[in-house]
Formats: structure tokens, C-alpha cells, sequence
């Protein structure tokens, strides 16, 4: 596009458009609508200053990668807690919690092996996080794939004993949500390696969660259940599982070597980390925003869940800097190990329990840093048409859809407790692209979308305080 | 994210929340909403065969850049008119058009000359489109700093006299449009040559059209005013544009040498494109969906405007698919020359009227392959609304805004005679990284929000064929 003479009067019509289309989102029926003024502050403010971006390149960038257990991890929850006091939290402290320590190793690597169209070809694979290693030369298997779990019973013992199983069922294209498509894929990577040993097979082979066809595996968390034998498991490329399931199709027996070399150590000590702004006239209820501060080892964590942390700690910020003082108390939690045990949600609630905390709601971010489209509430019908009340304090960024679904997987165990769970809803097209992957860096995130989120989580958190629901 | 059991519960939360939604979209009171089930099919027709990705890939990667009169351009109407016949188009021609032809040569540099503080430094510069060149040893010169019109005219020729002006004035960030923020810049790009050179000035230095901070420069259209001397023009990285205005904070004199090759030769033929599905029982009323298949020398022309392009084709090739027979012609017109003249809309719009074309109404998609969120109507208010009953087709991917605004700038002139022109409107805030520069590049394409758009444009002019307006 460019702009010429013509182009200036267009501009103008369109000008009119938009201002007519947002003056009728703020002043329709010449309606009073509460804290669209300082709704239109924190977005100005979050655009111009765009500091969550900076913290984003320091966490991210500087930082790096940060599993569980990690030094690297351990190293984000001391940039975060800095970071909490930097913005001016009343008070800023950690929450102990043992977490899980996987280690990925060195060796990760797979390749067909006696093929009789290609040589040793190989795969680019890695292990799924929680996954046992292989013997140091690796397990060598047939190859056999499947689609999904009745296809596996299906065959039974007599056609898997002893073979590699390869899960090959695609995210679903033609959902309009890619997280939908996520969860009708994704039970082969949590459950495939416990299914597939059910019925004797030597590992998995689980093609990669991402709705593209890409030349990187995207790991992800995977669990064994007791009493069934643990084999190994690994996620291969999507372009790689689309070349295995051709060669299957061709050859009447594929044979892959596959050798990993990660293991479990034994539990460390990490911690959440939490900051609030002290409430002013009810400091007892509480409004968690927040995000997990750990990643999985591949890329940066950029947006899973880089982006959730920052905008949190942005949001807080922007109420500070703004001097928006709360009447309720907005905490930031910083959760650890989101991504293989949840332990820092858990402990949260837990220690929530104990100490009698009263949580008006929780909200986090954590479907990475694209543009914002609204809310998503975990919560009985009459608190998400109580919530979507204020649905129009985020139109003038085109984010007011507020509905119910899923809040977040930290704030999960407090939705146990009763608290309203509600999560920033973005535009997914993108997000599995990136997902657990070496593709999760920095530069795919947008420097304004990103800043939008935060200020979405400053918003809602403000008039939550304020308001309660 | 990832999954757990828990999450399958919340997931269900989830999806009950999304079918409730989109089930209201669909079905509001009940009513009969004609054509859901055709949006629904070209939608997942579109999900699931991607052909846009796989032609933007053909012609932003495999032809490149195509500025107008290139021989990358001549490429791209012989790809062009290739495509369309194998969508399956009733009949494809091209229609022929003189096209300015500008070159950037070998030669764009700019440095920082004896400045106190600095040596030498080098400034990332590159000649907009339509600069002159300057002499091979360049112009030197004072620079001298401004941020709109006024103050240029307030400076005066006694103080711009024999400088280079440096235009400085960013994109505002705290605009929600980028569009807008646009809007308010790209004066100082367009008209700052002839502005400055009517105080004496000897060449501009414009901040680059980005709401970002990068070391790219970001071409792009600028004009000369006859009766004023054409003096060479450039645009400037915005970081070396924040450099730039340091150093004159701490400096009396900053003197920079630009070099640039830049020059035009004479015109050249060139084509525009068009292919089409013939009316079965209103020919002779058309409704154009188009992009423009020309692009800036920089890049891949991939968001601008291969994705228009691409998505235009795909549209003709959805329909086609599905066995959906307009009752009107729908025709696929790929402009040529947008970029430096529109040579190829106002030609188009000529031999419309010479011919008596009835045009029913013009579709463009000129704003980058991003996640659609609607249109905008550049027609009458009642004619925006009767094409806002048609939200509901939109609803189920979120894109059901349809709002008054601008339509595009090719088939702006087709407006003057009095057509509805329609945009298709998607999310902005990344556009301006990658526009006009190195950076629009094909990897800057995220497949879905790409075919995403083609759907949009054949669900809507599939629509106008069968209904008119």
C-alpha cells in the first residue's frame, strides 16, 4: 500500500469510520461507561512505553530457555523478583516449591535404518520432556504406525510387540481455533508412550504438535502410568513424519534407531515468585494476574511463556505508573513448572488454602504474545455475563469478546477452590508454529501485540479490584 | 500450555464456551442465515488444502521482487495469467499498460562526515522510489532536523538553505491502527522533497514508515511538484534516525554525505491481469476481487501485496473447487504498477468505462496476509449496512466486522465511477515491520491467516454474485 492524493480523502472516510465505530463502543445510548478513561490511559501508556517488550528481550534473550530445575531457571525467578520490585510492588517475595529436574543430555537423534529405497536416512526427532533415555547405542525397531489409540488396540500385541509405535494423526487444519486442534492431537504425545508399551512396543515416535509442516520436533510433556512399562518417547517433525508414514506406504517394513539421552535427576528446590500492590481498602481479596516463568529447553520461551510473565509484570507497572491504587490487592505470580508438573500452581493453591487467602480471580496469560481478542472465563454463567459487562473497555483495541473456556493451567488448582479462573484470549493462528520448539524466540513476537496483552491484564485487574465481580 | 487431565476438563469448559458462541452466530433466534453453510465448506476448504501459502511461496521466493517494468514483474504476469487459467478461469487476458520503470542501482549509502564526537559513521539508508540520484561523489551537507511542514516553513530558507532536512516525526505508537499511525506520518515520505527543496534544501532524509526500532530502511512512493527542484530522498532506519537525533542534541553541525544511483528510465509495457469465472445468469455484472502484483525492489513483496495476489487466485480456485457457479461474473484482477503510479487501476477503471463494465462492486486485499478481521466499505451508508447483514458469514473465524472505510488504492479509480470498493481489513499491528522493506519477506507469512484471507474474499463475492448488493 502507499498513499497518494486520493488515498488521504479514503484515510478520512476510513477516520470516520473508525471514530464512529469506537464513539459508539464508549458512549452507546450515551450510556456512562466506568473506566473506559483509564482503560484508554493503560493502552496509551502501555503502547507508548512498550516495556514489556525490554523484559521480554532480557528474560527471553538474556536469560534463555529456563526448564524446571534448571540454572537457567533458577536464574529467571531472581530476574523476576528484581523485576517486581523494579515496577514497585509493596511487597515482593518467593514461594518454595520442589520441582522436577529432566535433563535433555546431549544425544537425541533417529534414522531409518536398512531401508531398501534410502540408506540410513535420518530424523530429526527429540526426546518429550519426562521421557526415559534409550540404551547408549539406542533401540532399533520396526516401525508401525497409527493414528490414534482404538487403532493401536485395534492391532494388539501380536502386531506392536516389539516395534516402534509412530503416531501420525495431524492437528486437525480446518479448526478456526488451533488450540481445539491442539487438544484433539495432543493425547498422543501425554499418553502414547504408556498406550503403545500396553501392547509391548520398544518406544514412540510422536509426529510434532504444530499445524505446519515444519523441519523442527516440537517436544512437549508426556507421563507413564504406574504398573506399565516406561519406554522411550520422542517427537519427530511433521515434515519428517510425513516422509516416514510415504516410506511405510512404500516399503513393506521400516526399521528406525532411535537414541536419547535424557533422564530424571532427582527433585530441586525452585519457587514461585510473587509481587502485589497492597489494596487499599480491602488488601484481604486478592486479584492474581500471572504467568509461569519456566519454559521447556527448546528456543527461548518467548511466548510460552515468556510472554505471560512480562505482560504481568508489565501490567502492574502500568497501574503504578499511572498511580491507579487499588482498592483490592492485585498480585502477580510468577508460577514454576507449568510445563512438566504444575508444581507451582499446586503449591500456590495449597499455601492458599492453609493461609485462608480470598481470591476474587485469577487471570492468566499464557497463549502466547498475539494480539489480544478478549477473555476467556472459568466460571459459573452468571460471573462470565457479570465480566462481560466490561467488555467494553477493550473494544477500542477490538478485544471485547469475553466468554467462557479455559482460564489457565496455573491457576487451574485454584479453580478447584472456587476462585474465578479466566484467561487472556489472543489470536491463535500462530501460536503452534513456535510452541515448544526452537522456533519460540524472541523475534516472532511482536512488539505491540505483546504490550496490548499487558495492558488487557492491567485493565481487568484494575476494575476487578475496584468492582470485585 | 500443555495438557493434563485436569486441562481435558477445562478443555471441554472450552469447547462448550466456542460452540455455544459461534452456535449463536450461527442461529440467532433461530433464524434461516443463508450461505452459513457455504462460508462453512470454503472456510474448510481453505484450512485444509492451503494453496495460497504454496503460490505466495512461487511468487514471492521463486519470482521475487517486481517492481513495476522489472523483468521479476514482466515474470510475474506470465506467472500471473498462468495461475488463473489453472484455477480454471473461463478466460484469462492481460491488459496492457505503460508502467514507469525506476531503478536503484548499485549505490545507496549515507555517512556521518567530521563530526565531533564520531568519525566516519555509517547511516542505513535507501533511496525512496521516484528519487532522483545525486552527482557520484553525493551531496554533503548540514542536517538540519524537523518534524512536520510548519516547522520547516517556520525555519525558513535562511536556516534550510543548502542542508539536508531530516525528516523525524515517528509513526504515533499509541494509535490502535497502524494504518492510522501511518496515516500520520507518511507526508513527511511523500511531499518532504518538494517541501524541503522549496526552502533551498539539498536532499532529505526521511524516518522510515515503522512503528518499530530496526536497521532497515523501508522504501516507498514519493513525488515531485513540478515548478520545484527535485533534490534526492531517502529513507533512514529508525534507529539510525534515533541515532541521528542524538548526536545533533549534543553536536552544533552534523554533516552527512548520501550517495545514491537511483534513476528513472522511460516507460515500459507492462499488464495488468485478469481471469474469470463467467455469471451463469448475469455476465455482464462483475464483482473484481483483486491485489496488486507489483511490489517495492525490496524484499519478497510478500505481505505487500503477494498476499492479495495469491489469495485473490485461491478465491477463484475455491469456488471453482467446490462447484459453486456464480450467478454474476466474478473476476480476479491482479493490478500492476500500485506501488509508483497505479498506472494499472486506472487503466483498468479507463477500459471499464470505455467498455461500459457494470461493476457490482470491487474487492481488494492490500493489508498484508495477517489473521482478517473484516472489511471496510468505501460506499454509501446504506450500502455498508446492507453488506454488514452478511457478518454472520464471518462470525465463525472473528472476522465479522464490516465497517465504513477505505476499499484499496487499485480499485480507488473504479470508485470515482461510482463502484462499491471493499478492503478486506485484517490485524494490523505487524504490517508496518515488514512493509517496503527487506523485511517482507515469504517466512514473515503464517499459512492459516493467509488462507484465511482467500476465503474471505471468495465467501464474499461469492455471495455478491448470487445476491448483487
Amino acid at each position: 500500500m502507499r498513499l497518494q492524493n486520493w488515498r488521504s480523502i479514503l484515510g478520512r472516510v476510513w477516520l470516520f469510520g473508525f471514530i464512529f465505530a469506537t464513539g459508539t463502543a464508549s458512549a452507546q445510548n450515551g450510556d456512562y461507561r466506568p473506566y473506559l478513561d483509564v482503560a484508554t490511559k493503560i493502552i496509551d501508556r502501555a503502547l507508548e512505553e512498550r516495556r514489556a517488550y525490554s523484559m521480554l528481550r532480557e528474560l527471553a534473550v538474556g536469560i534463555g530457555p529456563r526448564l524446571s530445575g534448571s540454572p537457567e531457571a533458577a536464574a529467571a525467578v531472581e530476574w523476576g523478583r528484581q523485576k517486581l520490585v523494579q515496577v514497585g510492588a509493596d511487597s515482593v517475595w518467593l514461594q518454595p516449591v520442589m520441582v522436577p529436574r529432566w535433563v535433555r543430555g546431549d544425544v537425541e537423534e533417529a534414522e531409518v535404518v536398512q531401508s531398501g529405497i534410502v540408506g540410513d536416512y535420518p530424523l530429526t526427532v527429540c526426546a518429550l520432556g519426562g521421557s526415559i533415555g534409550t540404551p547408549e547405542m539406542g533401540v532399533v525397531g520396526e516401525v508401525i504406525e497409527v493414528h490414534d489409540f482404538d487403532e493401536l488396540a485395534r492391532l494388539g500385541k501380536n502386531a506392536v510387540a516389539g516395534k516402534i509405535v509412530f503416531f501420525n494423526r495431524p492437528m486437525d487444519p480446518t479448526e478456526r481455533h488451533t488450540f481445539m486442534a491442539y487438544r484433539g492431537a495432543v493425547n498422543q504425545r501425554t499418553r502414547g508412550a504408556a498406550e503403545a508399551a500396553q501392547y509391548g512396543a520398544i518406544a514412540v515416535l510422536v509426529r510434532s504438535m504444530t499445524t505446519r509442516l515444519d523441519d523442527v520436533p516440537h517436544t512437549g510433556g508426556m507421563r507413564y502410568i504406574d504398573g506399565i512399562p516406561k519406554i522411550p518417547a520422542a517427537a519427530i517433525s511433521t515434515l519428517d513424519a510425513e516422509f516416514l508414514s510415504r516410506l511405510l506406504k512404500q516399503e513393506r517394513r521400516v526399521r528406525v534407531r532411535l537414541r536419547l539421552s535424557c533422564k530424571t535427576l532427582p527433585d530441586v528446590p525452585s519457587a514461585n515468585v510473587i509481587g502485589e500492590i497492597r489494596g487499599s481498602e480491602k488488601p484481604d481479596e486478592i486479584i492474581v494476574i500471572g504467568g509461569h516463568l519456566d519454559s521447556w529447553d527448546k528456543g527461548q520461551g518467548a511466548h510460552d511463556d515468556g510472554a505471560g510473565v512480562v505482560q504481568s509484570i508489565e501490567a502492574l507497572r502500568l497501574l503504578n505508573a499511572l498511580g491507579l491504587l487499588p482498592k483490592r490487592t492485585i498480585r502477580v505470580v510468577l508460577f514454576m513448572n507449568e510445563e512438566n508438573g504444575l508444581r507451582g500452581g499446586r503449591e500456590y493453591a495449597r499455601v492458599a488454602l492453609e493461609k485462608g487467602w480470598k481470591h476474587v480471580a485469577a487471570i492468566e496469560s499464557d497463549r502466547g504474545g498475539f494480539t489480544p481478542r478478549g477473555f476467556s472465563v472459568d466460571a459459573p454463567p452468571m460471573t462470565v455475563e457479570k465480566l462481560g459487562r466490561w467488555a467494553y473497555l477493550f473494544e477500542q483495541i477490538e478485544a471485547g469478546v469475553i466468554r467462557r473456556g479455559g482460564g489457565g493451567a496455573d491457576i487451574s488448582p485454584l479453580k478447584r477452590q472456587g476462585v474465578p479462573t479466566i484467561g487472556l484470549m489472543v489470536d491463535s493462528h500462530r501460536y503452534f508454529d513456535y510452541h515448544h520448539s526452537d522456533n519460540d524466540t524472541f523475534d516472532k513476537v511482536n512488539e505491540r501485540e505483546l504490550e496490548l496483552g499487558a495492558a488487557m491484564l492491567a485493565i481487568l485487574s484494575y476494575v476487578l479490584a475496584q468492582e470485585g465481580i
